[in-house]
């Protein structure tokens, strides 16, 4: 099989994950985000759907898929990130592509570097349904922090 | 002090966001998201962030933000609909100004209409903290389905 | 070699640009854009930046990218539109990527479909130097008309 | 009357669109962009659209009216620096409210800084035509590379 590629950025978020799950706090834990896959650059959750997610209108709220996207995103530029370093969103674009029915099952989202500089990164990201067919997608710009000097 | 204006959109989403404290459905509800304000083409929500918002790194996560202005905004156009008028949110830009400590008190989230027009409306929010700083703000674009004629 | 695939929306900018290009009129005459491919839901335009392309820090201007990738964008929904139908821009996001010597030589930009809906599009492009490297990228919201109905 | 408020950044963007008008050359130039207002975070550009800015549809290019926005939120950062800091534009978004007549005349266009941070700005812009209407707006993100210290 061969060596799986990791990063320290990877590695920092599985933690980070890991802990949000045992200690049941977070947006993760909240609205039953789960972790699909990881690896450097790349991230996939998924996420059911409840009742509660729901918007006026009856179907699942804008800021719940924008939400999947945001976490998918950022943490494909966090398994992305050398030792040391950090990263922050500056800002994210979402685009709704059909209305999302609270009972209709499972949504698929992930996310993927685009761009991975020392300074910036851009990352995009789509939600899929339990049919595959695509319910939003979205794009993000991110500042990255370089490791301390002299580490 | 004279006549309030309204609207029928302004009304019906009243109606809806009744229901859903009533029924204590929805993100509203899930989140604690409050009504400050509904005017015609302007609305105020309130949300004091909770430890469970929070991101793997411990601050309020981006997604709770963008759900709030995605409420705000989107109900700034909801309630300058005219009668038997109803709107989709087509997509939002979201872009986070400083890090919100999950302790750090309650946000208000002002939308306001920038273009209401019959087929299109544009939207814009704002994200301040209990200190009254810029926290977030974003536009979005959402596609308006005019009356059914003969309506 | 078998049938080349093709809607009427393809047909139908093929002959705009052709004017276009024959009157030497309109943003791609003026800025000496190229056709390198045209297919449904796929576009490839071709750009030389110039020295008059410069913003005031002396790099290529963001707004020349932006417009290579509003036109490559906007094109490829074009592309994909049956007989009749019509489509404008709502909105679109650009991010830029590294900076653009004005004598850099010579940029790419392929624009594709995302998600071709009968009352919205969304579309997506990326611009690459002559090193393949990528310098901006983006997406897109339009708004589709359908044809005429009894047409 | 007073003082006028400046700043550093204020002043080079002045010797930089002098020099780019004393030279011809730039975007600027080839758009036949003019200064209508330069003050610290806010500036107002002027454009009167001629035939070669139309799109295939025969209105004005998007990407014109892109880089007029691009051009306007930028420099309204950049009139905001502090001596010895600069900034690079990451992203911008636009979006288009009416089809602008390439015969329509003038445009003005101010950009105005929404948060000026030590690291990252944040900025909008706005479109109007000779009438006064709202054409298009947008939002841009910008990283500020703050002075070397030592300075």
């Amino acid at each position: 099989m061969g060596e799986t590629r990791t990063t320290a950025g990877l590695e920092q978020l599985k933690e980070l994950l890991a802990l949000g799950v045992e200690q049941g706090v977070g947006v993760g834990s909240l609205l039953g985000m789960t972790i699909e896959s990881l690896e450097p650059g790349r991230v996939v959750f998924g996420l059911t759907p409840r009742p509660e997610f729901s918007n006026p209108l009856g179907t699942v709220h804008g800021g719940i898929l924008s939400t999947l996207l945001d976490s998918a995103m950022g943490c494909a530029v966090h398994t992305s990130l050398p030792e040391g370093a950090g990263y922050t969103t500056l800002e994210l674009k979402v685009n709704f592509i059909r209305p999302v029915p609270v009972e209709g099952g499972r949504l698929t989202c992930e996310g993927t570097v685009i761009h991975g500089g020392r300074k910036v990164a851009t990352t995009e990201g789509r939600v899929t349904d339990a049919e595959g067919r695509l319910v939003a997608h979205g794009t993000s710009t991110c500042m990255v922090f370089p490791p301390p000097t002299g580490q």
